[in-house]
């Protein structure tokens, strides 16, 4: 069974193509500045072949073209891995925010359309282009190809009110959805199913911390199975500093700094989630390679945003091994998670009251999608770094759906 | 030496008569709603004395008026306790702002007068009351007696960039001062220097968390006998939820609150400290006394206030913990840390990873302003009740400071 797997942006349209048999992923792209004068398309294979259009020598006026890109690309040229579109069995979608109205993933259906165009309003970016990306595909593989959606936030939604409610007055609660959603829930669900498999024990009776660590970043605490709490909020910029957003700041912060100058929510939204974070702090650049080679040249600035950085997580992982009453497996997974060896290092050094101790050595060989245990034999806390695979977690959820639909 | 311990707020004048030879208060008393119609104002004695005059009993429009009425309270009538205001050898100054001016208490001099003064905009309803009171005092006694300040946040003065820095565009801090400042530093300090003392190891060989726990609440984290971490923020908003303050909540619900409803950041601000907290989930009221009630009466909005409130605190505890890389001493201090069992035995019996066990008859028993240790013998993590004496501190800093003067 062959699944296409679409992450539908307000400007790009990424996708892989996957054989489920064996789990292998035979083709992925990214068509990127859609609807700008500076669109592009880039495109690989499995076996190694790939294409490439620089801005300039493709136009990409919408995401209906974006998808007849898609197509091309996978059905003709130097690329081609399928004769026809037909082969493709099942469409599964990412969904960044299903609010309250989705906790898995689920075949799509109109209702289901209407109930991810009802969220805009929480994820004006995101849910609007998911939207687009479905009809766009209904209308391509025609409206007998199932399509799957799976949400960000699902994973999350076990979460009890003491965790998902914010403190402000309750009518914002009941009114305007205004809670805690979290997001990378998918990222959150796959590489916590495979820790409890490296563990051998089943989730439910592990107490664990999964640490999603790239340029967008959350942690999540579950216990019981269930996620109990995790670090973003109604939106992906709350938690910890990431590479352009602020992640929790005092909300007092917010009020004076607008009414200081004059800020508008909107103007206020686009500093804390552009301008913020890493870039806000080393007031250089938001890619943590950048910084941390700045950094080890004695960028000062560069080296406090890492430092804040690593120490907001380390606070996580004590406040969310707090909530519940200790903690069996911590995951690293990420760009960072996956990469920054010393972000690990620290972070692990200064939790010895765990009972932490890691493997120095191997912590500088997991690296680049190695996955593996950080943590020495016999530590009461297991540490590991597990390369996350959101798109191949889709494709899982789209099968699944799929197969029940066909009994 | 007798001192007076004054702590002027933008509309109310408490007042604290010392004297030092064995630290005993001789009366106390406040001056309420000045500026009013509804004014009012009470005090007592040490031996059992009181007075009190109800609203419309009395006229205070002014903080010269309010001091007047303590002149006269401690002076003339039935609570008189000096014969002249010239017994007084020095005033101690509450302070809610000392921004990063003021690292320490200070003798007041017009250029300490200028620094509060200069940081109004950081507290707004603080400090211009604060240079109120301190002009009153000056007008009341003349210039030659002492008067001294000590500031809400200078305790924690010595927190790293990584702690008081948000994750905000730089410029926000270098030239509006936003960073966090953190608050109920003379509380903090005065339980965790006692903390010490019962211990019998010097502050700076202990990791310790101290709880402020009342209607306005932080969590702080001492190492190496400075402050590494605190919960409040550029202002007492930041944190966990409070009694009507959200505590710290994802700023982009913020902003998505405000755009939506069209909402002003003074106005925010306004809602977030005065309608949030557990009286915003509540939907009841901010007194624990009043919604604990409520709760085992079966209001269930009154229940989870209060879980919300003690999971954000032992969230915070992880925190810290973390921070540290361990915890030796935690203190639970303010209304609720002195009075609430059912919080501290929630937050301890959640806290087992840290090999906290604590005597639940003992902790029963500590109340009313009652000091003792909550651990069972043995335990690797102490847990103490130490009721605050923020005045006592205040007056203590006064005493050094002027004997300081006087050498």
């Amino acid at each position: 069974m062959k699944i296409l797997v679409i992450n539908c942006g307000s400007s790009s349209l990424k996708y892989q193509l996957f054989d489920m048999d064996g789990e292998k992923m035979l083709a992925k792209g990214i068509c990127e500045a859609i609807g700008t004068d500076a669109s592009s398309a880039k495109g690989s294979t499995e076996d190694g072949r790939s294409f490439k259009y620089e801005m300039g020598q493709i136009e990409i006026p919408d995401h209906k073209v974006a998808f007849n890109i898609v197509k091309e690309a996978l059905t003709t040229g130097s690329c081609k891995v399928i004769d026809d579109l037909s082969e493709i069995s099942a469409i599964g979608h990412r969904v960044v925010q299903g609010g309250d109205l989705f906790t898995e993933s689920v075949l799509v259906t109109d209702e289901v359309v209407e109930g991810i165009r009802s969220l805009i309003p929480l994820a004006p970016l995101h849910n609007a282009a998911h939207v687009l990306g479905i009809e766009a595909c209904q209308e391509l593989f025609g409206k007998d190809v199932p399509e799957v959606t799976v949400f960000d936030n699902a994973f999350h939604s076990t979460m009890p009110p003491e965790s998902y409610l914010f403190a402000l007055p309750y009518k914002y609660y009941e009114e305007d959805h205004v809670r805690r959603y979290g997001a990378h829930g998918t990222s959150h669900r796959f590489v916590s199913a495979r820790a409890a498999e490296l563990v051998g024990k089943p989730l439910s009776e592990l107490k664990m911390i999964t640490c999603h660590l790239g340029n967008g970043a959350s942690v999540t605490a579950i216990k019981d199975g269930k996620v109990l709490d995790t670090s973003m909020g109604l939106t992906p910029l709350d938690g910890f500093m990431m590479g352009t957003r602020c992640g929790g700041v005092d909300p007092s912060a917010i009020t004076y700094i607008m009414d200081k100058h004059n800020i508008s929510p909107k103007e206020m939204d686009r500093i804390m989630n552009k301008e913020s974070g890493v870039l806000g702090i080393s007031g250089y650049h938001s890619d943590d390679r950048v910084v941390r080679d700045a950094a080890a040249n004695g960028n000062a600035r560069c080296k406090l945003a890492r430092d804040m950085q690593r120490y907001q997580v380390r606070k996580f992982i004590g406040a969310y091994t707090a909530a519940m009453d200790g903690v069996d497996v911590i995951v690293f997974t990420g760009g960072l998670g996956e990469n920054c060896q010393d972000i690990r290092a620290d972070i692990c050094d200064n939790l010895s009251f765990l009972g932490i101790k890691i493997d120095h050595d191997k912590n500088e060989e997991l690296l680049h999608g190695a996955e593996g245990e950080l943590t020495l034999p016999g530590c009461p806390v297991r540490v590991f770094v597990i390369p996350t695979n959101e798109e191949l977690a889709i494709a899982r959820d789209t099968k699944a759906i799929v197969e029940a639909l066909a009994k």
